[in-house]
């Protein structure tokens, strides 16, 4: 049994929906980070970061935090989704780090600014909305000859899209990158995505 | 044989630092990111993301890019300095992606705010050194029972050292972060350190 502490974010939805892809048994321990839920000394024993998601798989007593993390762990125990072939595995591995450290990054910034930020600053919101658009670019002519952006589905599209998903919410359209917004809406179908995206 | 492109930066640095501890003989390509020199097509088929580092390995023909895969592409390469033993290996995985998603990203827009700016935004300096001193005091607890941040000197140190070596150019301190100072006084003492941080 996996132990899930989450909120109803992107970040939190790459491990839920792993966790409904491989098909684990998992409780959900909800984490709202709008009343601070994550700076109890009980949760900082489980992330020191602060931060959901955290996982604890209590078949091997393992605490994991950082969803990429979570994603590589959860793959390796089940055998699913992160192929065992170096290369392709290296290629999933990279798309999972750019997804860790601009996909997510990047796109918070974003919000931050767009949507939460005490004062709008054109400044900051341009230059993170124009980072945006360069991510979508480099996603959408990675999946311009795949379906998925390792060719078969793997952690890279379920760290990813999350994000992607969040465009509208953004104030922007996929319009302009046709395989991406292919790709949404193809990995949108899959009802385990569905179910972890509904978490908690 | 190694090929790493690369160029005088902490996400640069990460590269070289750990080809040298693994003692791999390694080609510098400098790419002069002022330059605009990782947008050339030749660069771009290495790194779709037109970032440095990125890594030719001749002996497999793999190409690598995102730092975080290089460091764990040439810890499994060389099995050093990612542990074998599940538990210790996801605690370097999860502290790694940690500096993939937070410290790279977060002191990265501190940077730019604060040294790059065509404005000075004090919002936005507020936001990233106030994110930077919280990810120093994450760093500063992990590091307050350990000489190195998962016990052994591993990739989540030569991944994080470079971002915190540069506290002076951020107009920061380390003095009320006591751990973490003598760690990165450690780290800086390797020399394999001070070789890799001297590339390109
Ligand atoms: N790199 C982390 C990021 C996690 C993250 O940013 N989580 C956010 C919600 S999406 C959070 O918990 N924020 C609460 C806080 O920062 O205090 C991961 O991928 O797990
Ligand atoms: N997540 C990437 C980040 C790489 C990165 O940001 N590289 C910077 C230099 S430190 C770069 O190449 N910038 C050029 C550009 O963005 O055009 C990694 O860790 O490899």
């Amino acid at each position: 049994m996996i132990d899930l502490y989450t909120f109803t974010t992107p970040n939190g939805r790459k491990a839920s929906v792993m966790l409904e892809e491989v098909e684990l048994p998992y409780n959900i321990h909800k984490i709202d980070i709008t009343k601070n839920e994550q700076f109890t000394p009980e949760f900082l024993a489980i992330n020191p970061n602060s931060k959901i998601p955290a996982i604890i798989d209590q078949d091997t007593g393992m605490t994991i935090f950082e969803s990429g993390a979570i994603l590589i762990y959860l793959a390796e125990k089940t055998g699913k989704f992160l192929p065992t072939d170096q290369k392709s595995r290296f290629e999933v591995i990279e798309w999972l780090m750019f997804q860790m450290a601009s996909v997510g990054p990047m796109l918070g910034q974003l919000n931050h600014f767009k949507k939460f930020a005490p004062e709008q600053i054109p400044y900051a919101i341009e230059r993170y909305q124009k980072e945006t658009l360069r991510i979508y670019s480099v996603l959408d002519k990675q999946l311009s000859d795949k379906e998925f952006i390792c060719n078969e589905y793997s952690i890279a599209d379920m760290a990813t899209f999350p994000w992607i998903a969040i465009y509208e919410f953004q104030g922007l359209t996929l319009d302009n990158h046709p395989n991406l917004k292919r790709w949404v809406e193809t990995v949108q179908q899959r009802p385990a995505v569905q179910r972890g995206m509904a978490v908690p």
